[in-house]
């Protein structure tokens, strides 16, 4: 083997292992560390962060980087070529940036946040808007650094769904408006509505614990390498392939949210955990974008667990865990009652039917914004203009509108668009499985998860970053991605369930 | 300030907080670690130290360090002097020993784990023969390196024990014999023997954890800076003042291990969050030596949770918590019970009285092995006969006697006398409490502990590494280490449990 090669392996290897120790920190953090330790663990974290630029910007690995670019590949394999492409690609991220605006980034973020906290605690936008604008301004620069050719927003996109741009999201994104906005008015217009009395009342603790335990490793969940603990929000971290953590929160009042948070993180652990790492600690057996990800944390939360045979085979198992709150349901009352779908503010509490204008309305504000269109001040007139044209509500505070979620208060702009592009994801690999697998739906009415998350392990977790999302979503469909599965998805399900014509 | 003393306190303070996160992930792997991450955490292990060597090794470091060697140190403080000695005397120990010797002990002491381990489940001292003869080694030409000023076996010790010889350990350790044993005997030949049956039974484990975390906070644990959790062997760890976690095990059978163990490592856990890190993250506010570390975790569980006004104070709550267990005791009774003394052939699970012969027989072994008087070969006989000498039995297999102990198999040799220094210098520090706070047992018997805690804050955990170990002694106490207070406090206390004349 190339000595240049074997020289990169070790040093995206330390990389690797150093990036691990971090998630460990991060997860401790959010899990475990007593709240006194937070100015400590901040410094500990920068110190180790500092250590890893140091490593990922490291010119001898730029060096060796270098050599192997203009070396004849042909005697490498698949994965070799992967991690040298993938390898580049983050150092050039990593070093196109000058020092003063890395600094003037992690500055405004961390500063950003606490503005933000506040601004939503107090309902005041305009003590947002020198935040915002300032983001704008760094990211703008940022992505003409980092990605020249690129529309800055395109560059902003790139980083967590590579290769993916305005060009390709927003026909896709027009279309879901197109056919989702009069569905969910239909269904709101229908005069009967699910009956979801049952889901409301007081369910012990440790009985939802254990639901939500016993399905998820149903489900596939390896707990001999990862964990199920308890966080403010539910997230899946962990430091390796066999070291993965998942999390969640409870509440007395509402076993529902618990449980598929579980489920939904799981779909986050069994990618990684099937990630193929014994092809090394290296680029190759990562995980690939944000939106391939989300696909399959959706596909085991909607695809599966939110569909009749899983309701009906899971049914007993939870009446028994809560026998006094779910005595007059059925499992179709209760394949219903979670199925339920109504316009809201809150995108995290959204159905799967409004969900996606949710992320649509983000989508066109940021890009706007970086496009021009769009003014920071304008924002809370606009975002409750777009909510009442695609819900049919209007926010009644900025609380519970433009200030709700926390992923401008760090600039990450472009991230929305994933959780749509996850969701569409998701019921296209679903469908091509129902093609392939034709019993599925069988083998969910009677718990045997185990073909579909084989499958969901050879054809997508186990594929590492050998190819761009694009092309994994055309090897393992036959197709690129085509918004006309999610959309006949959701028309045929609520079709039914909301009896409409 | 000094320029070159600010670049040393950055190049400090880093390393301070990557081992603070070397701490976090050493307590993960011990509480939360799922058991298949066991490999991949090895390597996040090695590439961290890997790291920590580096900036300790850093030749920037010593050029700092030289520059601040050689300046006129009037202008510096008591603090910044300390940070400087200690500095040095790191940077010393890390730079003194030649790669080669590094990666060999590191990869003897991976591997006679494991053989230690076979061997001591095997009764196969044979098997672990090899890797102590090439420990010793080894560990000579470390010493020789290190200190040639000092004896090997000096030198050894001193990496637990700064400043400690065998011309001072020998002489209280012959003392020790002198006392103990006949007073062991004594205790042995005595017709009446305490009561210990009602600590025999089943012990709820929640109360177990209940009661030993009141107790905990009680003394003066703050969870606001710590945890306590479960692991296989009881240890205090964590990465800060701000971020102490204890641990210890609970057994159904057997509800004195768990309170004491945690009111041990409470001890230890109370110097850490005392630690003055107000002075920075530097070595002045390290803590000292292991034994004035365990004359901190001795203080708490002998000579305040095994004496009379603490069975008094907590007996009640002890009764509530295990009423069917418990009915036929009394204070008195439970008193004598905790405190009963038997030579047992297992150290750590030995009394005050009798753990001290544990330890000088394993000193006297090591300073015959460093000075060549004794041979690897002949260590099962010599053990058992010194066994049969100090504490007049003999282990019926070497699992029970040699083999016990994990030191040896890392190469720790010279850590053994700590433990008996450190329940020496407890006992010194309480006398000279008594003394400055008359009213100590009826603070200890009204459950009033933070004059106790306060004390030990002001004397010793705030003094952080200002003074060696001698020096704190004689501060604290007035004078040098001195048996005496240890010897009379055993024979007073062991003459009235057991009515000897």
């Amino acid at each position: 083997m190339d000595r240049h090669y074997l020289n990169l392996v070790q040093k995206l290897e330390e990389i690797t292992h150093l990036n691990g120790v971090m998630s460990t920190l991060g997860w401790d953090q959010e899990v475990m560390m007593p709240a006194g330790a937070s100015e400590a663990r901040a410094k500990q974290i920068a110190a180790l962060a500092g250590v890893i630029h140091e490593c990922m910007t490291d010119p001898a690995l730029g060096d060796c980087l270098n050599e192997l670019k203009e070396k004849n590949s042909d005697c490498l394999g698949e994965a070799e070529r992967c991690n040298i492409r993938e390898a580049l690609h983050s150092y050039e991220l990593e070093t196109k940036v000058p020092k003063r605006l890395v600094q003037e980034l992690a500055e405004l973020g961390s500063r950003g946040q606490g503005i933000w906290v506040m601004a939503r605690q107090e309902n005041k936008f305009s003590n947002f808007v020198p935040v915002l604008k300032q983001f704008l301004e760094l990211k703008t620069e940022w992505a003409q650094r980092i990605s020249p050719d690129l529309k800055p927003y395109d560059a902003n996109i790139d980083l967590f769904e590579r290769g993916t741009t305005m060009d390709m999201i927003t026909p896709i994104f027009e279309r879901l408006k197109q056919e989702l906005i009069p569905l969910i008015e239909a269904i709101q217009n229908h005069p009967q509505q699910p009956d979801t009395s049952f889901l409301q009342g007081r369910f012990a603790l440790d009985k939802q614990e254990a639901l939500a335990r016993k399905i998820s490793q149903d489900i596939g969940f390896n707990t001999d390498r990862g964990r199920i603990d308890v966080s403010v929000h539910p997230f899946c971290g962990g430091s390796h392939p066999t070291d993965v953590r998942i999390t969640t929160r409870y509440k007395e009042s509402d076993f529902i949210e618990s449980l598929y948070s579980v489920i939904h993180e799981t779909g986050h652990a069994l990618y990684e955990q099937g990630r193929p790492h014994e092809l090394g600690d290296l680029p190759a057996s990562e995980s690939l974008t944000m939106g391939i990800h989300e696909s399959q944390s959706l596909f085991w939360e909607r695809m599966v667990a939110q569909s009749k045979p899983f309701c009906s085979h899971y049914f007993d198992t939870i009446r028994t865990a809560f026998p006094d709150n779910l005595q007059s349901a059925t499992v179709d009352s209760f394949y219903r009652a979670i199925n339920s779908c109504k316009p809201d503010f809150i995108r995290v509490e959204a159905d799967e039917v409004t969900y996606p204008l949710h992320v649509i309305l983000r989508y066109e504000i940021e890009k706007g914004l970086f496009g021009g269109s769009m003014q920071v001040d304008d924002l809370p007139g606009i975002w409750n203009e777009l909510m009442q044209k695609y819900l049919g509500i209007k926010p009644p505070t900025d609380t519970l509108g433009v200030l709700q979620d926390s992923h401008w208060s760090g600039g990450a702009f472009g991230y929305f668009p994933s959780y749509t592009l996850g969701a569409m994801y998701a019921c296209q690999f679903y469908n091509t499985l129902l093609n392939e697998q034709p019993e599925v739906e069988k083998n969910i009415a009677a718990g045997n998860f185990a073909p579909i998350k084989g499958w969901l392990n050879e054809k997508i977790h186990r594929q590492g970053r050998l190819y761009t999302s694009q092309e994994l979503v055309q090897r393992v469909t036959g197709e690129a991605l085509n918004p006309d599965y999610f959309i006949g998805y959701l028309k045929n399900k609520y079709s039914e369930i909301y009896a409409l014509v």
